[in-house]
């Protein structure tokens, strides 16, 4: 689906974390993951940026995709600077200090 | 999934608002969302333009993004100069006065 | 999600269309649609190119999107030159003599 | 979706294949598609490399797409170099001596 054209700079204008549901109706849970494939010999630094409606941009959250390896996130699996917002849409920029390929996924449950 | 370039000007071929149900087989739900991503410093101006299969296109919408926020839209929002039609497909035109960054998702339950 | 940028061809390598169920349990429905927009003042047609795994290409379907339409195909009802078998993967070429956008689009229901 | 744009090399961040159920509660299952569009009249020879989150890559996987035809892959039916490893997320590299389009699909069930 995506050229292999590694970059350093990705954008996701999507996203959102359910609230946990706390009634007898489980509400919708939505798996989204952000796959990055790091096809260097270098280990890749990221830096997220989580962007929102009706606030300040959070962030960066830092992590790292090893040389030759994938790594699959979850948003709500980010805690530093704090966690992402649930229940809110959000937005996010990934930037990595290698050219890596980012692909944000939905699965919906 | 998306490479960070910000555009003025992106297209969505598909588009669809369901008729509401009236008997008791409720229809088929399809939340359409079209996330719009500015991260530039000044707020983005929208204008979308919707076509359809049988009769001329409809708008502009105008909205807007601020600086540095994201904006989740869903279509049967948009009020003025009438509502998006259901129950037809539908395609869409966004243009921005500043480059920003579209996605748009389906999410069928 | 699709950069405003008409084309004059696009590939779609998934297609499929299930054979109809005849038993008590439906076999899965794919509602498979291939969605174009002409935002040009010219009418556009289109002629599709149906690939298989182990036949050769059937094709072309021809087809129109006039000027400022919007048009949502599904494959299976192309008729001439033959339908496109059902319960087999296929891919398909979109052919346009005016730059148009394409999207493909899933729902499984 | 795709412009009409054969490439020599493909990356797909996003693979999963669910590991089997052996208890009442079925596993949620993914079918995950790889599917290759040759529409040139030379056969195209394939490579595929899968990456992981802690382990080295794996392949590369041979296979091919002749030409005029369409192929739709399961990753769980590579099995030489050695089957793709169950219940962990990987990701895959498509590398074609023929420029091919390649699309990556997940359907839910």
């Amino acid at each position: 689906m995506i050229p292999m054209t590694g970059k350093h700079t990705w954008a996701i204008p999507e996203g959102y974390i359910p609230r946990e549901s706390t009634g007898p109706e489980p509400e919708l849970i939505s798996h989204e993951s952000l796959c990055v494939l790091n096809t260097t010999d270098e280990d890749a630094t990221l830096e997220i940026t989580v962007y929102f409606t009706d606030s300040d941009p959070i962030g960066p959250y830092e992590t790292e995709v090893p040389a030759n390896r994938t790594r699959h996130f979850r948003f709500n699996e980010f805690e530093d600077p704090e966690p992402v917002p649930k229940g809110e849409p959000f937005a996010s920029v990934i930037e990595s200090d290698i050219p890596v390929v980012c692909q944000h996924t939905r699965l919906d449950s």
